[in-house]
């Protein structure tokens, strides 16, 4: 396996790469590939996918264009896992997410889910939404700052697969209401000069102590991670703290990924 | 293996490394040894070498200045291989260059090799002219604008070999004639403010679909990669186009090597 | 084993690294965690921690903050490993450097050991006087420019414990005397804008032939490594000359400690 990440992602490469040798398998890496490779020189990611295909069986790429991985597919006679393309997807990080939901929850059918935080810019929430429309009887809260409110193209596909949802400004009934409070980093960089604006969004809404008490006891508090301060250290205890279970999830999800791409069911 | 890249180069390196582990061993990587190591606060080469030798079997080394592998290979016990050496040599690319000729052509002895593009400034077709005077018979036509034309050196060498050469400023003819077109990237670096030479020498002589049209049916087009337009993308679905087989070459070279330095015959 | 290095030190991470592949394990590499990877984020290293512990078995950790490793030894479930903490500890260093004595002078009770060079800043020397004291009769003589003396906590520390301890200016006299001649880089950084007096204080006591002609035929000369100039690369051929046997030692005592904790004595 090689994983070339032209955009860092420590946690998303090692955990791809710890899949691939518990699987038994060996990992050629680039940690930097923008940076130190022949694409500085011009090179187009055909070429490179092209040669790389040479030096491995299947190639996890990691890119800052949207449509990169799809790109690379076209290319390659080997299997191409997209592993985040800008502002596109993030495939396996909704696989994941949905993984964990079954795992904690114990179902997919019936759930309540609040989606809190970040809504427009948060490619992980866009394709977790995206990919709940395939389970029946979901109902969707969306708990975001106005500013970052999701956008109409999740909402007109929700409403079209028959998904419930609606929007809340109040995030302490939606957490009494769900089982899964999925909550994500208000994106600095996102917001530009406009410093007060971040400031304000960022304080809105706060998983923490008083939201854990409203939830229900079998209920759940997710996060793709990296976390700030939108969820506060003391619910790290709380066992409805699901976030570091489901990054480790990830291990999981990856493994069966690989082992399904190169050795079939 | 230890891999020491003073320079970055993802090619070379992942091709090393996907060698070495398709063999059995396992590889100790560094992506940039320059500013990450103790490099930075100046120690010498020699004291790198004699602590990472301790570490490994054999080290496989890329670095910016002319002559720092021979100064590696005087100090360490164990083997080192030179992955390129800034201007100075670059040996595995012009063996797996050798390898590729007798693959696609089917022999040495004998072939037509026209060599185009930045000859002055590209050690791979140097080193490729040099090795080629191990045949018999070989003749090579140097082709490439101007200010990047072939050294005196190579030419006098080539000379005193008894190897046939020849300078033409017409592609087309020559790739009518020769077995092997070896196609080069034109240094955008080299060039330094002369912009305007630059794109001159970059769009002189490109190999196209016309020049696929008078090239023999068994000749091939060879490039070390990374290109940018002096091969057209048109020419990549042509059997003759052999630089993507060309770089997997690199591979089986390079285990070749490896168990050769480790095992032995 | 997962290395996570906020600081660049190839030299500690290929030692760890060779160390688990010789044991037979995999290993998950970072060679620069602070700018690739969420940290750069705003994620605490708790948080880093514990994600990455789901990857992984044990970790290895060089940080940029006095401390850090035991807050992340705090927060994991797994083994952490101080690969260097910033100005704090570097205790691997100070295991391998008893071991090389053992090794080098076939006991550790009743040694004369000469630190010398930096005394003030190197936390490699301060870790080896403060381990010393677990060993009877040992003398400990400090040569050091003014600027850069050792401090009066390890002196302290020293005098408590009964061991014998004394200032010499006199490197010759010193090295006439001891086991082992400990000699230490002057490290630049430390001396901000005061260039006079770093080279003043660098030019002072070097490790020479002509210490070599005074030291005792059983007796060694070590160090940390890098080096720059302290010590004449004339002595590299002396047998005495151990430091790079001391940089292979970095690998057998890593091997031990992985394997200590991972499957216990």
């Amino acid at each position: 396996m090689a994983t070339l990440f032209y955009e860092p992602s420590t946690r998303t490469r090692l955990s791809f790469e710890s899949a691939m040798k518990r699987l038994g398998g060996e990992v050629l890496t680039t940690e930097n590939a923008r940076e130190f490779s022949s694409a500085a020189k011009g090179e187009t990611l055909e070429d490179t996918i092209r040669t790389v295909e040479g030096y491995s069986d299947i190639i996890v790429m990691r890119h800052f264009e949207s449509g990169a991985a799809k790109r690379a597919a076209a290319t390659a006679g080997i299997p191409i896992i997209n592993a985040g393309d800008g502002p596109g997807q993030h495939p396996t990080q909704a696989l994941l997410d949905v993984y964990t939901i079954e795992r904690e929850i114990g179902k997919l059918d019936g759930i309540r889910v609040g989606l809190v935080g970040d809504l427009a810019n948060g490619r992980t929430v866009r394709s977790l939404a995206y990919l709940l429309a395939e389970y029946q009887d979901v109902k969707i809260y969306f708990v975001s700052p106005d500013v970052v409110k999701m956008k109409d193209d999740i909402k007109k596909y929700l409403t079209r697969r028959g998904v419930e949802w609606e929007e809340s400004g109040d995030l302490m009934e939606v957490a009494s209401k769900c089982d899964v409070v999925y909550q994500t980093r208000i994106q600095r960089e996102r917001f530009g000069e406009r410093i007060d604006l971040y400031e304000e969004a960022r304080g809105k809404y706060i998983v923490d102590e008083n939201v854990l008490k409203v939830m229900q006891s079998h209920a759940v508090v997710m996060h793709p991670l990296p976390r700030l301060d939108e969820i506060t250290v003391d619910v790290d205890a709380d066992p409805r703290a699901a976030y570091f279970r489901q990054a480790k999830n990830g291990l999981y999800i990856r493994m069966a990924l690989l082992k399904l791409l190169l050795v079939g069911w």
